[in-house]
């Protein structure tokens, strides 16, 4: 596999369920561009992590690696954790061209359709 | 004050600059609607709790409190412990109606919205 693939990153959590929605955003990513390959990979608590997702997608040979941080906010795993994760996968691969993009939740039109849909709630 | 009031529910973090995109979000959801107050509130690590808020809300004399979790999946804070929370202040205020809707990052225009920013950045 040459060319660029997308993870989607996101926090993890212990309830399965936690996942689906996640799921969800990758199969409709993945519909999108069906040349590019979308996964995700957590902070903790769910498989795969980034580091092992990452290393996967440089063994199978990808030259770029675009990473969509799934949070709401820039906390501190978004502007502490990742940044160091990042600089050590840069270290481990350094074939592989690692972008950072900011977090899903902080743009605009994510944060107009997240408006619109506390704005509805609010007139039952 | 009577009427209606909005609680946007977060997770809370330990970082104070992971407030801001909610902050923002309240604050656009309060301009498109200036009859209706629109407050946060936190499950932890930030204030207010979510027990503080509809107790401050419910002392001005509120009568239905609509609930929007701003998480992006329904993990365990979702399906267990705002029930939990919600079913203790429903005792604890009996004169307020309190409605909880679904979570944000399962509206189908969110997640909409959401696949629209990872597609972008995947085409740098």
């Amino acid at each position: 596999m040459a060319g660029r693939a997308l993870i989607l990153f996101a926090h993890g959590a212990r309830a399965e369920s936690w996942k689906a929605p996640f799921e969800r955003l990758r199969g409709m990513t993945q519909a999108r561009m069906p040349d590019v390959p979308v996964s995700l990979a957590f902070l903790e608590l769910m498989e795969p992590r980034l580091p092992a997702q990452v290393a996967a997608l440089a063994a199978e040979g990808v030259s770029g690696i675009t990473v969509v941080p799934v949070f709401l906010g820039q906390g501190g795993h978004v502007l502490r954790d990742l940044p160091l994760m990042i600089d050590a996968l840069r270290v481990a691969h350094p074939g592989v061209a690692i972008t950072v993009v900011g977090a899903v939740g902080e743009d605009p039109d994510v944060l107009k359709a997240m408006t619109d849909f506390c704005v509805a709630a609010a007139r039952p």
